[in-house]
């Protein structure tokens, strides 16, 4: 190993420090500090990531990946070698060009911001987030003219969450989906909607928490290198493939929202803990791209969650843990988990419906940095596409714009990943039943298994080492259309609603 | 505020960021973290600790704590900023003789050490233990003579788990105790003993949990200041007044257990919590005496938690949660919950024998650190006690030598403080009644929260700010005895047991 490498590791693992321990305050700040010790975190958080980001934008790490990157040095480097030495080198230069007080600022501000949005949503008071809110669309508008000058903001923001995916590309997609399922959404509401009497009443929350358990066992979820806690708004985070952790909300009188919540933060967690370990602490392991993520997330909760077949090896059980399913067929069981809604709250939404949820939030993200939409004006507007796309209108802003954390800490771009996932899923679902049949036959027959063997070998071990659409060209061979999805919803609903 | 000064209070919080974080680690690994994440915690924690470690021990500090302790300097300082000067003076020329590679090794062992301890626990296997508990002897003797050299070093081990409490004084206030309750425990156990046959059978965990929330909210444990966790042997951590965690474990077939574990651990915290949080982040902030704060946990488990009394006005809404108390009387409770047994395991043991549990360590420490009695040696020199004290042997090392997590950390020297505690709880208890009147009274007419204001104005609100011998003397006006410990054993079990 030439000494400039074993330099360079010795510098990553010291690094990965400073990360290990940030992603750690966050952890804790979601699921167990107490309000009056958040401040305490926030602090720390604020002073370690600086410390990393100090690190990830040094001279003497500037210097080594020069070096490494001189193709005497290079093409002596292992694969994973080459590409870790590629990524960091690009990030670095984007990401030195970021005023380290600039940065500090920026974290300290989505700490805030994040509280604000808390008490905000709580109080159903937009104006206590509202200034926050500006303060992080300015934030990050700053931060993209830093690292992509010249570059559109939406663009640099939509290439953060999911590289290769341009605004063109996703413009397409959405409009194709648009096309198709404004008339079929139109037609499943005019159906007749099952009964969902038997699904009203107090679910007791300590008998959820084992249903979780239950599910998450069940679709593959280890224990050994991987925890739980509790949460306002469920999500999954990862220090390294051996400690992946998810976290949830249980309601007492919605017992499916936990449920699918735990299937869809078990899918996240199932693709991490199966990166190759080799990548482990580097910017190969992991995922980075956050709709290949959400394609994982939701293949479980949707493709294989709101399966019929998935629930018939364990419906059984989840009676003996929550008795009121025991007076609710399995057939009375998937129709509500498949009751098509237009309904208020996108993380309860369907999966139907559920596109347009994300959809409304893509528009009003390109209003905000491509029309500079006032931030006083979006509440309006959020409650005006409400009404275009599902023909309803919010009560309050707790279940309207305030409703998800995602903006309060900058992570604008972020939603179209949600719909993207699911577009892959289309994609992903045809490839698989062509190389292992039928989804619903493995799953009546108990063999959930093959299926998460499948998506760890064709997608989870990569990490990030492949980009979104090379992960799609090398799974599929095909290049990104919603149409695989469109044939899932139309063949799926037309059956379950006799259209 | 003088150059150096500012200069020395920016460095202190620096300092705090890396002593936070330990803290987390240290507690994400005993709550949360899975099996296979804990070397990830290991190594952050290693390196944390050893920054942290090479601050406190700075050339730099050391400049400081030097101009700041010159007259001129000192004079001008505040009561807190000359007491956290001159202790972290004290400290850094003790510690700064340790070399930073043998810190680190230490840090890694223990944590270390912890592991295999849990390991050897669950399989009963003192072998798996033993080389661990070696070298955490050896490191623990080598750390200390660093310190203190020329010192014995159990003496010093002592000192730094309660500061002015030499062995000497310990000597006799433990020999004052065996000499009355070796007769005292006698006439107790050829007494009549209560029938515990209803304190048989299984007790819902969740229920358990629930118990632990009323015991902490009646006993005045902050949840705006405190959070709770889960854990194999219960613990109270603090980053600061602020943020104050303890952790339980729940075992279905001993309600009792939790229950106390948690009025344990939740007097740690309610002293934590009531700290002048200007110490806050500082060696003033906490209380770092051992036997201090053992006598606020056991003064709200024993001295409040085993009165009749406390329980009166709970007793009911106890029954609520957990319906097997509705079959069992206040009465019957109050003898249960003072049931004096020889028995194997300390955190079970009713307060009197507990006595025994603590002495038998205590002369186990002094035969490892001044007879250098062999590790091999040591499981049958603790049964040997076990049957001198309390007439039974351990059927294994698990409920015997193993049960204690304290010497895997290398906690040589805690011990004593739990039984120094309770010393200390009879003279506070004397002095209480003095000035408030009856306890029975108090508690019979919910005024738990007077006792807890007593205790706050009169212990907690300092700190580390007065030494163990400080706080008797302003609290008792009195040396330390332990005479009124004895009279108030006496007394009761004079009742309970109609001696």
């Amino acid at each position: 190993m030439s000494e400039t490498l074993e330099k360079f590791k010795a510098f990553l693992e010291e690094k990965n420090q400073y990360d290990h321990v940030t992603t750690l305050l966050y952890w804790d700040m979601e699921t167990v500090t107490p309000k009056a010790g958040q401040a305490g975190h926030v602090d720390a958080l604020t002073y370690f990531s600086t410390k990393s980001f100090e690190m990830g934008t040094s001279k003497e790490l500037g210097e080594m990946l020069d070096t490494l990157a001189k193709p005497e040095e290079f093409e002596a480097l292992d694969d994973t070698m080459k590409f870790i030495v590629t990524r960091m080198k690009r990030d670095m230069d984007k990401d030195k060009r970021i005023p380290k007080e600039r940065f500090e600022a920026f974290v300290r501000a989505q700490a805030e911001a994040g509280n604000a949005w808390r008490d905000a949503k709580n109080a159903s008071d937009y104006s206590v987030f509202a200034p926050h809110l500006r303060n992080m669309i300015e934030m990050t508008a700053e931060m993209a003219g830093y690292t992509d000058p010249g570059k559109e903001v939406y663009d640099v923001l939509l290439d953060k969450y999911e590289e290769s995916m341009d605004s063109a590309t996703i413009d397409r997609l959405f409009e194709d989906l648009k096309k198709e399922l404004i008339p079929l959404v139109k037609q499943i509401l005019a159906a007749k909607q099952p009964d969902d009497t038997k699904f009203k009443g107090n679910f007791d929350i300590n008998a959820q928490r084992e249903v979780q358990q239950l599910l998450l066992d069940y679709i593959g979820f280890s224990r050994e290198s991987g925890a739980v806690g509790e949460t306002e708004h469920p999500f999954t985070l990862n220090f390294c493939s051996k400690d992946v952790r998810i976290s949830n909300h249980y309601h007492e009188t919605e017992p499916l929202s936990a449920m699918f919540s735990a299937i869809h933060e078990g899918g996240h967690a199932i693709f991490e803990q199966n990166v190759n370990p080799e990548y482990d602490n580097t910017v190969a392991g992991s995922c980075n791209y956050m709709g290949v993520h959400e394609s994982q997330s939701r293949f479980y909760e949707n493709i294989l969650g709101r399966n019929k077949n998935f629930w018939l090896p364990i419906y059984d059980k989840l009676g003996e843990l929550l008795p009121q399913f025991k007076e609710i067929s399995l057939d009375e069981f998937y129709r509500e988990i498949n009751h098509v809604r237009n309904s208020l709250i996108r993380t309860e939404a369907d999966e139907v419906t559920y596109c347009f949820h994300i959809i409304l939030r893509y528009e009003i993200e390109k209003a905000i940095f491509r029309d500079h939409v006032a931030v006083e004006d979006l509440p309006e507007l959020w409650n005006e596409k409400m009404k275009e796309y599902l023909g309803i209108t919010p009560g309050n802003d707790a279940e309207g714009i305030l409703q998800d954390m995602h903006w309060s800490d900058g992570s604008f771009g972020y939603f179209p990943s949600y719909l993207l996932g699911s577009i892959y899923d289309g994609m992903f679902l045809e490839t698989l039943e062509k190389e292992l049949g039928s989804v619903d036959k493995l799953l009546a027959a108990g063999k959930i298994g093959e299926i998460t063997k499948w998506l760890n070998e064709k997608i989870h071990w990569y990490g990030s080492t492949r980009v979104p659409k090379e992960v799609i060209q090398n799974v599929c061979g095909e290049e990104v259309s919603a149409e695989p999805l469109i044939r899932y919803f139309k063949k799926k609903y037309t059956e379950i609603y006799n259209l």
